[in-house]
Order: structure tokens, then sequence, then C-alpha cells
């Protein structure tokens, strides 16, 4: 496939300040659970043009023709890589498929958003990386949850020193989930590793697993990861398919206060306890019963605007600005990293195992 | 110190049917934290009387003279064994002191109650089994949980086969935690190793644990235990005295249904999730937001019975009945050799450690 | 305007029960708060096809051509009218419009949906459904809770027995509401009582009504609505523009259950309250404040259905096949005489206004 | 019966600032539902001393005297009114019998704390007033929710300003109750109007009531009660014996902030609800659905003292001081007089009633 070398990010640059520049032109890859959700999303945004569905599944195809009729679908993804006119793809298809999706696209000279994982290894996402960087094009995985507004509100409340120095951090996924042969860490445990490295802007040091496998032997669908991070917070992420109840919650525990964020609890999805005066003993019983807390809570107003068009905005301005976005590659790669040392020391029966410093993980 | 030979339970049974037997005469040692608690409940329960109190510290004696006018305060422990109209002791003194407490107790011919844990290792445990044993005593260690209503109602719901098979069992226990020299395992996990053992009346095969020490080195304030249970049964373990919100959360997941159990949540400790039909993927952002769970939940009433109670409701019935009381001290044993092993793992940097079986430890 | 004789119900039943029909054709009237939903669920409904918009503002009108670019935009509802190829209009515009626009599309023989309330009097409520009877057209109101997911389960729950006798009815629906010229209960009310009289199938005796203006005489910003239906249910309406919280609460007691429905409370919008054993008396303080309740909570699943998808899935329905829709126009006509009642009660100084039975209202 | 002259607060007062007054000698007039919990108070607290107990039921008696063996315990009043060695008399028997205890427990002398309601006319709690006044003694009617934290947290609120103008408040009192001749007004309405009066430190202008009696003609079980303060302040109170869920729920809405108080709500009793910014209309459907409120949340930190413990240190505060108790008897009787015009609304058929003003009652 020969490189086309035409639609960078630059080269959309408006040249005047008056005129806007035309949306960019993007193909949806994919469209599965999550590809609707990348259509739609598009549509809304007005910096952003649905130019192409890629789907080889004709019913999928024709219920997103009726949604959106006049946009053309294509059964290959060579036609949308062969499409001068498309700046950028969205993939959204299954994890085995990311990486040698991606890298075409890059290849082909457009800018790539893909779903979470971005590879399936380190290796593979580091190779993405260097692609990217020497084509000077955006490479971007979908973490959706640094999109997330109560996952904001948490991150502005650690930076401001609303919690003092973080201590530890709990995690608990679960759900009723879909038999999927990659194991409950694979599916589950990006959505919590790209949160905490957002949240703690640290590496992690270290990583424990312990897992169970009910239905077949060799896929989990419980597991329980302790990591050690850089600076010595650490974390415990329960994460499972086996819950008949969605469970979607982290506790950050600091100095200073303590955050709770659900993400089920619909508009208080984040509760901020302050540590209060001294504890004081309750004097019987009933005043044992009814006092767990020292301080007051606060569930700050967090907007409900829908992570994934912030995200789809932040990927328009990365290509148009050159900068890097929120949820960019290295993060993505960070979060491989971290499963693979998960997976390993699965295989050894829950021995603690080290992670190389990223700067070595670049240079190797 | 000699061996008063009198007071067994068997002596208490009454002597006709229609005498009802006269209540036993209870020592409580110690009046602080606990103490007020024991001394409350003895009081209202009429097969039990309060004859004396233990307590060194004058300020705790005379807040208890006033509550109590008549009931003698004892200096000296000495004086609560040799007082022959004593039946049994509540132990609630400091964990260091329990093993002595309750040994000398034993020797005079005393039941007794003494406060989690039975003893600071599992070898003091077996010592004072033995003891008890061979004196034909009643000794119980306090895991007032184990008489909760809301964990009795969940051991009910596993008993009856509501769960299906249990997979596995999350639990955590946070407060602003009064410094302790022990650490925090010693401090919080019994509670959660009584009331696992409890609820799946299994032995624990292997413990691995990782802490952190924030104030001062070697003294821990989190701790994260993953446990295996002879049955393959998971559990994950998170204990704090950092968090100023307090949480006393467990979560028990089935093949059929998972019970939420939220011991602050007053009225509704308890829910019930069934698994529901089949999960059906949302068709929207909107229902995607809205939608955690598959099945209905049911949210049982539970009697709002004093644990503390009931406790020593049991404890007067093993004596009366010689009867083996809900908190048994091969359970208290059990909980001792768990926090045994959660210590060695810890040394050990976090490396699994294998339980001897509990057969294997009565043999050694 | 002449009357256009075509396009009726039964003109589009299919010839063969082989051949789908083809879908209705839809203009959606006004696209200011509610119209973008309504444009929303046609485009995603199959039986509907979304053949204009009528919108004056400019602005409004661009942004609905970007999101559906296809479709056409009339600036004049007579171009709507003309249109021979529209069966049927979605009237989202002010309340003050209502009884003339819906009067005119049934004139020009489309089937309508107008949204709440369906007029300003029932005198012009009552034109309406006249004139759609003689026409043979749908006409309905878009009382869209009534088809609420939870608003149906506890429908269901009534309808089977669960309750019993219903005994009363309490509602809140507070909010920060826009000032409106009408008063609050104009703008709020409507929910309320269509949901009672979904809910309970019996009409309104008696209402009286008292009210508070805060910022402009004559405009009420808060109102309590005290009902009588004809069976001897009462009820009590508390509804307010002034509020920082969105409340949208009912209870409603039977004599077997009583039921909690809360339309913030996400994914748990319906309890349901046994009444359980004979009350207890508490035993101590602790007791006296953990227990609320005297059986236990159950929490159905509910399904996550958007409502006004359904809605528009029953008016599809109800012009297809001639069967009354569930939100009719005989119920928006008795919501709004329960309207005029309560506001001749505000101006009696809180007198109950009785109200004309339905059949007499029918025969005046 | 002859008046005892001497117990009087003012005797009581300690001769010298060195020597701590000796304890108020009480006595409990009822040991039924409420008796305990005064008598277990009345021990707790240092200043005062449970001198005796009042009660015919052998039963009764006898569950005291296990709790507390030392007290004396009379079979009849009289006994107590003549007891020179008693200050002060706690009644907690029927409602019809209040008048009549409290009226002969002043003219013997000794300072009354009575429970709710102080009388069953206000024309009795007038001659109350008087009585204790002319001999100079302390009488107190026992509105609990007056020391309850939630209460007093929620007027601090109020008079700091927080709330800014109150415009109006909505209050739920349900249970599954005992049957009692008087109605659920009687019964339920005295907490309700209390907490307003004390919160809201406004006479009440006009009230009007409608309710419903299910079971017997003339024994009311649900009622609705509208009220308008002197102020303008309009208020909603639902109370009723027929639900089998506990609410204990009032909503105070001000021109700057919303409070929530839930007594049922455990350590999250009271909610602050900030107005937040301008509401922003919601852009779709999952928004829609998830956004409830337009600013913060503050859960303030409320203190777990027991109401009661509090309500007996001012009675014992104002009978040393002589100053006036928070619950006085002036609150007392208006509670008492609402009561009766909200029973003369009920005969009206819900017809508005209009409330002399204190100061003509006082005169009249």
């Amino acid at each position: 496939m020969s490189v086309h070398p035409h639609p960078s990010g630059h080269r959309l640059v408006p040249t005047s300040p008056v005129d806007p520049p035309r949306p960019l032109r993007i193909a949806v890859i994919g469209y599965g659970y999550w590809g609707p959700n990348l259509a739609r999303n598009v549509i809304e945004r007005p910096e952003l043009e649905l130019a192409a569905l890629c789907e080889r599944d004709e019913a999928r195809a024709a219920a997103f023709t009726q949604r959106v009729p006049g946009v053309p679908v294509f059964g290959d993804f060579d036609e949308v890589l062969d499409d001068p006119e498309i700046d950028a793809v969205l993939v959204a298809t299954p994890p085995r498929t990311h990486y040698g999706l991606a890298r075409a696209a890059l290849n082909a000279g457009k800018h790539v958003l893909v779903e979470k994982p971005l590879a399936k290894t380190a290796a593979e996402a580091s190779d993405l990386i260097a692609l990217a960087d020497s084509r000077g094009l955006v490479l971007m995985p979908g973490h959706t949850f640094l999109y997330s507004p109560p996952v904001n509100k948490v991150r502005d409340l650690i930076q401001q020193g609303m919690l003092g120095d973080v201590y530890f951090v709990t995690s608990s996924r679960m759900n009723l989930g879909k038999y999927q042969s990659d194991g409950v860490i694979c599916d589950l445990a990006p959505h919590d590793l790209s949160i905490l490295l957002y949240l703690l802007e640290q590496p992690v040091a270290q990583v424990s697993a312990s897992a169970r496998s009910v239905f077949q032997e060799g896929i989990t669908e419980v597991a329980f990861l302790t990591l050690t991070f850089a600076n010595g917070v650490t974390a415990c992420v329960q994460i499972s398919w086996l819950a008949p109840r969605k469970v979607r919650e982290m506790v950050i525990v600091g100095s200073q206060r303590m955050v709770q964020y659900d993400d089920t609890a619909a508009d208080e999805s984040v509760r901020v306890f302050d540590r209060g005066m001294e504890f004081k003993e309750p004097a019987n019983f009933g005043e044992h019963q009814l006092s767990y807390r020292s301080g007051d809570i606060v569930i700050p107003r967090v907007d409900a605007a829908e992570p994934l068009g912030l995200e789809l905005q932040d990927f328009a301005h990365a290509i148009r600005t050159g900068t890097t976005p929120r949820s960019h590659a290295h993060l993505g790669l960070e979060v491989v990293a971290v499963i693979e040392a998960a997976e390993e020391s699965l295989r050894r029966h829950g021995q603690p195992v080290l992670l190389k410093r990223a700067a070595e993980r670049a240079a190797a």
C-alpha cells in the first residue's frame, strides 16, 4: 500500500482566523457495540463530519443507513485507506484487530483513534507510537473515562491539594459480563488502570494479581490486582464479570480528605469526605450505629456532558493543533504494560512483578 | 493461685424444671471502650446478673458506679478469681492481656468470654482451648459480628442456596482509627475473617498480604489481603485506619445471586441482587447510564436486635447446656492463625503463604 | 383551508399481511426544547419517517439540518398542511398555540400528537376531541409519563392487586423552573395528574389548591393541591419551580403494600414496601433509630426504554389500527378540567371545588 | 391536697460556686413506651437523680426494678406528690391524663415535664401555663425534636441566612401506626408543628386540613394540612399511620438554598442543596435523566447525641437558673391551638381556618 502523503493535521489548520476550518472527515470502523455511539457523536460535533462507515456485516450496515441515510458504507477497510477525503479513522473493532488496523491506517496517513486497549502487547503499542510519531499523525487510544466529568472532578480535587497526600486507592469494577476469551483483566482493567494513571500521574512500580476461573480453565472471570506506584501509593483493583449488579466504585484516601467516586450513582457520583475533627468514641449503642464519619460530606455538581463527545473534541483538537490529547498513546502503552505484568504475576501464582520504568521500556 | 473447683456450667443446671435457674453471676473485666456495653447488656438480660466490675482506673470506676450504684468494683483481678460467687468473666482489656487473664480465669474455674482476638498467637489460642476443655469450662471469643442480624441474614441466604455456588467475596472495612501498635491487620481483620469463616464454613488455604505504613515504619495503616479458601472461593479484604468515612461493606457473589452487606446502611444493610434475565446491551447513551443491574433487588427486613445482647445470651446458654457457642474458640483460633499467616506474607513482600490444615495445627 | 381527504389511518393498513406497511410520514412542529427529542425518536423508529420539520427560527433550523441533513425544513405551518405526503404532525410549540395548530392539522386531515396540555381549557379540548372523532383521525396528547417504565411498573403492581386497596397518594414535583406566565400549576401539574388518572383509573371528584407567588403577584411558583377521587382515594400534590433539587417522587399507600416511585433514582426508581408482620416497638434508642419499616423492600428491575420512543410507537399503532392510544384525548381533557378547577379553588382562597362528572361535561 | 411550699428551682441554686449542686430528684410517671427512655436518660445525667417511678402496672414495675434495682416504685401518684424529696416529675402517660397530672404536680410544687401534647385544648394549656407562672415552677412540654441535632442544624442554617428567604416547607411523617382514638392529627402533627414553629419562629396564621378515615368513621388515619405562617411562608404537612415505611422528611426551600431533612437517613439526615449557576437545559436524553440539581450538595456532620438527654439537661438547667427552656410551654400551647384549628377545618370540609394571634389568645 502506498503512503498517502496528504492529510496531516497541519494541512487542516485554517489559513485565516476568519474562515472556520472545514470539518475533519471521519470514518468509523466497526458498527457493533461502540460504533453507533461514535457515529452519533461525530454527527453531533460541528468540527467533525461523518464521511463513511466501514462495516462488513449487512444487518449492522442497514441499521446505520436507517439512522444516517446519506453516508456511504464501505465493506472493505482498503476503501477507507484509499479515500483521500478521509482524514481520520475511529477503530471500534475487536481488540485483536487493533494493531493491524491502526498500523495500516497510520501508514495510509490517517489519524487514528483506537478503542482500548491500544494493542495486545507493549511491543505492539510501542511500534504504533513510533510509527505515528514518524508520520506526524495523531494516535489516540479511546480511554473514554479520561473525559468523564466525575473522573475529572476527582482529578481536579487531587491537583488542587484538597485530598492532601494520597495514601491509597481501591477500585471495584463488576458486572455481568459477556464471556471474552482474553479474560477479565484484559477486558476491564484498562478502565481502572487508565483512570489511576490519569489521577495519580505516577508510573506503576509493581503489580501482583490473583484470579479465579469458574467456567473454563485459563479464562479468568474475577481478579484482584494489587499495585504499588512509584511514589509509594498502593491500590487494590477488584474486577469481575460474575456480579449481577454493576459496580463502578473508586475510593481515594488522602491525608486531608477521602473521595468516593461511584459511576453508577447518577447525579451523586463524587462524594468528598472531610476528615473533620478528632474522632469521638460514640457513647452508646444508638450513637455507635449512627455515626460513620467524622466530617462533612460534599457532593459537588458534576457536568453531565457525554464523555465520548469530549473525547472526539480532544481528538479533533489534537489533529488541528498538534497538541497531545489527554488520552495519549503513552498512557495507552502504560496500560498495556501493566496488564502484561499482571498476567505474568498470575502465571507465577501471585508473586509481585516489577515493571520496567517507562524510560527503560522506551529504550528497549 | 489455688484452683477453685466449684463453679462449672453443670452445677448451674436447675434441679427442677419448675424452678427457673438463678442468674449466672458475671464479672466484667475492664471498663474502657467496650466494657460499658458489656455491663449494660448483662443488666438487661434476665439470665445474667452483674456481680462485679474489675477496673483499676478510678474515673472509669466512678462512671460505672453512677450508672450501676449497687455493684461492687474490684481493683484487683485476683479478687474476682477468689470470689466463689462469680461464675464467669467477660474480658474487655487490651489484646496483649487476653491470654494471661483468660488463662488465670480458666484456672480459677470461671467460664470466659474474651474480646477478639482470642490471643496473640495460634499457639496461645490452642493452649487456652486445651485448658478450657480439660476443665469443662466455656471459652468463647467475642466475635460479636457473628450475632449481627444482617450477617445472619446473609448466612441464611447462603445456607438456603439462594446465592447458588459462592464464587468470591470482597470486604472493605475502613475508618479513622486510633493508632495501635499492632497494626491495622491485627485490629480490623478479625472482624472480616470471623465473618468469612462463619459465612463460608471453609478453612482458609492460602493468604497473601500487602500493606502500607504512612506514619511509622512497621506499623501498617492500610492493608489488602487476598485469601483462597479450601473450596476455591477467593476473597479480597481491604482494611484501613486512614479513611474519614466508615466503610463496612461486604459483597458475596454467587452463581444465582449477589449479596451486598453494608453495615453502615442502617435499615437497608442487606441487599440481594437477582441475576435476572439475559443481559441486554443498552441501546443508547441514556439507557447505558441508567441500567446497572439485570434483575430485581430485595432488601429483606432485618431484626434490629443488638448483637452483643445475643452474644451474651449464647454465652449463658453454652454455660447452662454445655453446647458450643456460635462464636466458638476454634473459630477464634482460625482467625488468629490467618492473621499470623498474613503477617508472614507481609514479611515476605507479598508472597502467598499456605495455611496448615486445622487438623494438622491441632496435632502439632 | 380545504380539507384534504386522503391520509387517514385506515388507508395506511397494509393491503396484505406479507408487505410491511410503508412508514408513516411525520412532520415535527417546533424545534425548541422538546422537538429535538421528537425528531431523534422519529428517526430511530422503523414505522416512522421524518418527512419535515416546521420551524421559523433560523438557528434552530440550522441545528436540525446539521443533525439530519436530508430532511426539509418549512418555515410556514401551511406548507405542512398542504403537503399530501405528510400523514401526521407532532406539535411541540408553546401551550397557547396548541389548540389552533391541532385544530388546523385535524382539519387538514393529519393525525395529531400535541404536547401537554392538550389545550388551555376543557372547552377547547372537547372541541378538538369532537373534531378528531368526526374526521376519524387520531388526536393524542403527549403525556409522556404514561409510557415511562417505572410508572407502568407501578400501574402493574396496582392492577395485580399487590397494593391491595389504595388509600392515598402523595406526589412531589419540584425543580428550578423557568419562569412561565401561566404559573406552576399549568406547567407541572399535568404530569402528576396524568399519572394519577392513569394509575387510579378514577375521575377526580374534588380539588382544593393553595399557592404562593414570590416574585410576581398572580404568577404562582409553589402550589399544593389536595384531590379526592370518585372512589374516596385522596391525593396531595406539591409542585414548585423554586427548589434547586429536582424532586419527582410519588408515594402510593395501599392496604397491602406501599410503593415509592422516585423518577430521579435512576435504576432504583420503584421501591415496594411490604407491610410485614405486626410492628414491634423498638426496645432501645439504637433500635429506635435504625428501624424504619416493618417488612421487606423489593426494587423491581424496570426496563430502561425511552418513554418518548414508546409514545411514538403507540401513536403509530393507533393510526394504523384505529385503536385508542394509552395517552388518549379524554385523559388529556380530564387533566385540563382538573387544572381549571384548581385555579378556581385558588381564586376562592382554597375552598374545595367539585368537578362535574366526565359524563356531564361531555353532555354540556 | 396541701401545697408543698418547698422545692422550687431557686432553692436548688448552690450556695457556693465551689460546691456542685446536689442532683435534682426526679420521678418518672408511667413506664410504658416512653418511660424507659426517660428513666435511662435520668440515670445517665449527673445533674439528675432518679428518685422514683410511678407505675401501677406490675409487669412494667418489675421490668423497671430489674434494670434499676435500688429505686422505689410507687403505685399511687399522690405518693409522688407527697414526697418532699422529689423536685420534679416527668409525665409519660396517655395524652388525656396530661392536664390533670401536670396540674396536680404543679399544685404540689413540683416542676413538670409533660410529654406532648401539653394538653388536649388550648384552654387547658393556658391554664397550666398560668399556674406554673404563679408558682414559679418550670412547665415544659416534651417536644423532643427541638433537641434533635439535625433539626438544630437546619435551624442554624436558617438563622445564619444560608437559606436566604424561606419560601415554603413540606413535611411528611408516616409510619404504620397504632390505632389511637384521637386520630392521626393529634398523634403525629405535634412533631411537625413544633419543628416548624421552632425553625420559622413565626405564628401560624391559617390552616386547612383534609383527611381520610379508612377503618372507622371519624378517626382519621391520613391527613394533609396546609399552613400559612404570619410572614407568608406556606407549608404542607402529610401525616399518616397507614404507610409501612417510616417517612420523616422535611424540605425547606429558600431563596439561596434548599434543605432536605430526613430523620430516617442515619448519618446523612441533613442535605443542603445550593442553587448553583443558571440551569442549563440538558442536551440529550442521557443528560436529561442524569441531572437533577443545579449546584453542590453538602451533607454536614451532625452530632449523634440523643435528643432526650439534651432535653432533660435543658429541663434541669431551666429549673436551676430560671431560664426558659427551648421546648417552652408557649410553644406547646401554639401546637395545641393549631391542632384545634385543623380539626375545625376538617369539620368544615376543608375550609381554611384563621388562628387568633397568640396575644389575643393570651388576652382571652
